[in-house]
């Protein structure tokens, strides 16, 4: 510790580089070599049932920041100050960018009703419950000064779970349709979380009524449906440009780096138009690794599958190690006088808030899924119910980020109340992750893999596509249905519409897209092998 | 222009976002956008003989800084502020460990003599020549407010050759020994400028005798030489690390993750240490693909070398892009009061003293290499000579950030003197990359791939590897030429190591390496076949 402070000593004194502070350096360089051990720590305990990256992140960046505390003499722990902008502008896209852009596309749009279901309706059960709850509750524990605005910000803070933990506990091979669900409503609970942060932020509590409601969702309607539009055209936009400008000459650097930038650019056009970045970041992710990536050289589309997948381990990693780091921070824990055992109990409040929170939609939601679904081999068991309800528990960064938005620079709420917010929040996230985040895989284990039968939703009962081709074809095309056919297959064909919904827009759309699509912005099968850099590109630096 | 104006206007009314502002957001989309037309149109013009994607990049920036001059009418052309952080934190160490990690490790050392002949005294030759010429001919001008520190400064802001665009003018390939001189000399120049550049700064001139420039040389070497260990230290730790942890359950993404973050994390070591970060990164690079890189999956080495070329790719035209745009700061344009003439005579006279001062080095020093080799067919030409110091006149970024740090702040100097030096830098940096830049392509092709004998330095006429091993292994190990063998073979050996030091010392180095290095760090055929994700990994995202 002593070597630490000897040595911010001795660069502050005879520093050959005076462009850089050195106080920058010195957290870059703790920074990185935290991530370094990050990696390797994880890399240790993977075969570990209870640990994960996340967890690991968190746990180091706390251990970090008790030792600057340490070494600081108990002024501070933060070397680096935690930014919302750092990280919305910074972190956030590319994993979200990420997850859109390996998502398994046919088992995400199979599930888009539930996803959109749990995402929307979900949140705002959780978001009203915990509102109505922390109203009703707080006031017994001794938190008197928060507001109607404050209550609902709450909500809405607690109402954002944290997708980047849910996908390193599921499995999308073990578990696909969980796991679709599970994080696919995590994206849109993410955007809808943070729509309603803002709304509630917006509103004037003294004239509301059911105009402004209706206002409300209006606005969410229009953000979600714009925001897909432009995510969607921007992934086609750098399909088309790809394919048409690149035909014939690829060059792997700059189709990598087209790509990552108009990734970029899209969800920062989001955010300048007001829209929701992560859910235009989404789209753009899928159509590209649907268009864009098969327009390219083949070591384009190895770099850039792993390439993004890297960036986005990256940012994840980095945002627990923050988490974590932060969490000691001293100023916080002082400006909050609130007693030990305040502070636990907002914090055991809140937690309890949003274990009820999630159940009381994930149970009803998932039973009236059931209902509709009249086949019982399509319907959503109890047991993958209870893994809905808990792999959506854990809080993350989206938390904290929008609890030092609200709390840190509050005005109208007293000081101490704000303080302590903050560091409930702070508590919650830290313990949702590490406990709730530990215990889940081997949850999921237990739940699931020992009844060693196929998941429900994954069973092979369902027609396969082949199936629906040949019907169709035998019909005519689609359109045809309500023609003149022999009464038979007619009827066998509206059976199956009806039956197979989601199926039958599968195979609509994939008529449609080879069609109309694949010609202009390319795909798989709709661009020509190009012999050229892809197979000589691997030897190149082997020289010595 | 008005449609700009409008949508600021729109998303700071309406912003459904609070956490980023918004001048922020507008600044990122801009630059962003013009990041991709920076690739569109330097793919357009990749066939063009005149235009590269530095000079392309420049003069998009240009075009964007004169658009946001005249929407802001006149009141800023800044939508991002240079920063040196940026740069020197961000920009310049991507670009420096994928020159080291790209480069043709044997054309490198190979010339590794002339390299840093040429980088080091070069550049001090360089250094003195334009600080004495500006401090004989300013005074004329009309600048008289400099003192001694500001005539070196200028000298040393004025020395710092542009490498990257180097590389974009140069082909590895087509002119291999030039390309790894002149690029060679880039880095040990950039490293040797600054170490001059803060040496100016903290030097008491007062005081200044023998000791104190012996002193100085004795700081150069450490720098020199520690810089390079550690950055040999810090590549041959991860690839340490990746063959111990990872062999045989490799993961792509966390192998890559880990070289960019250890390359990354020997930069800020090095800063830390108050070493050069650009000497340590380039090292670190030249390591990692030396054995890192031979340690890791397929996919991991496809992705890092297209990943890492990429990342170089885009922080070079972000540099470019950032310098044109810099380039309308009106502000600096109104703080220097100088007439247009005194402006054009003070950048044209930089402009000769470059020229000067880097034939003063080049043909002096080559022709000393030439005097050296006896051997004519390894004799530099003169047409060599002449691309070789064609090739360096480029100035750029290092330069641009090198004369803010003086300049911008300076209190010494005179307001006005000093915004005018700023001034001047950036028309010297723009009028030699642009007009310097875009006539070197066709210059060389003018010069040597008419004449189309082979070079010089990479014709045959040396032996091969497979030759010397022969010989040696005739001879037992190179220590036992001096024992008691047959007169013939042994004076031949002996005539061969004098003749071709610099192969016996390649061949040395392959048997240390083969023999003890590469056991412990891996390295090509050092590590086993290992099957995995390499071969499957293409296809999965594909999953429609």
């Amino acid at each position: 510790m002593s070597t630490f402070e000897a040595m911010s000593h001795l660069s502050a004194v005879q520093s050959s580089s005076d462009f850089l502070s050195t106080t920058t350096i010195i957290a870059l360089t703790v920074f990185f070599s935290l991530l370094c051990a990050c990696i390797i720590v994880g890399h240790l305990l993977e075969e570990n049932r209870w640990a994960n990256e996340s967890i690991t992140a968190l746990l180091l960046g706390l251990c970090a920041g008790a030792v600057v505390l340490l070494v600081s003499k108990s002024s501070s722990s933060r070397i680096l100050v935690f930014s919302e902008e750092l990280f919305f502008l910074y972190l956030l896209p590319p994993i979200i960018f990420n997850a859109g852009f390996q998502v398994k596309k046919k088992q995400f749009f199979k599930n888009f009703t539930i996803i959109l279901m749990f995402g929307i309706f979900g949140t705002v059960i959780s978001f009203c419950l915990v509102s109505i709850g922390a109203f009703l509750l707080f006031r017994r524990i001794g938190v008197t000064s928060l507001d109607t605005q404050d209550y609902l910000a709450v909500g809405a803070i607690l109402s954002a779970t944290d997708s980047v933990c849910t996908l390193q506990v599921l499995n999308q091979d073990e578990t696909p349709f969980l796991y679709s669900v599970v994080f696919g409503e995590g994206v849109v609970n993410d955007a809808t979380s943070i729509v309603l942060f803002n709304s509630v932020q917006s509103i004037d509590f003294d004239n509301i009524d059911a105009i402004v409601a209706l206002k409300l969702l209006g606005t969410f309607l229009y953000l979600f449906f714009s925001s897909t539009i432009l995510g969607i055209l921007a992934g086609l936009l750098s399909a088309f440009i790809i394919k048409t400008l690149y035909f014939g000459r690829h060059s792997t650097d700059r189709e990598v780096a087209l790509m990552m930038i108009m990734a970029y650019l899209s969800y920062m056009l989001a955010e300048l138009l007001s829209l929701s970045g992560i859910l235009t970041v989404f789209f753009c992710g899928i159509v590209m690794s649907h268009y864009t990536w098969h327009n390219v050289t083949e070591s384009s589309r190895i770099t850039t599958k792993h390439a993004f997948a890297t960036i986005s381990f990256i940012a994840e990693t980095f945002i627990f190690l923050y988490v974590g780091m932060d969490a000691f921070d001293i100023n916080k824990w002082k400006a909050s006088s609130a007693s030990a055992g305040t502070s636990i109990a907002v914090s055991s409040t809140l937690l309890a808030l949003v274990l009820v929170g999630r159940a009381a939609f994930v149970y009803p939601l998932a039973n009236f899924i059931n209902c509709i679904r009249n086949r019982s081999s399509s319907k959503i068991e109890f047991r993958q119910q209870f893994i809905m309800w808990w792999a959506g528990l854990m809080r993350g960064a989206v938390t904290i980020a929008l609890s030092y938005n609200k709390f840190s620079n509050s005005e109208d709420t007293n000081i101490e109340d704000s303080a302590l917010m903050i560091t409930s929040t702070i508590i919650v996230v830290l313990f949702s992750t590490v406990v709730f985040g530990s215990i889940t895989k081997p949850l999921i284990e237990a739940m699931l893999l020992r009844h060693a039968k196929p998941n429900v939703s994954d069973a092979a009962d369902i027609p396969s596509l082949e199936d629906l081709r040949i019907l169709f074809v035998e019909n005519g095309e689609p359109s045809d249905l309500r023609g003149n056919q022999p009464a038979a297959p007619k009827r066998s064909s509206l059976r199956l519409l009806l039956t197979y919904p989601t199926w039958t827009a599968h195979y609509l759309w994939r008529n449609f897209d080879d069609r109309f699509m694949r010609p202009v912005f390319g795909g798989r099968g709709f661009v020509p092998f190009v012999s050229g850099s892809p197979t000589s590109a691997a030897d190149e630096t082997s020289g010595t």
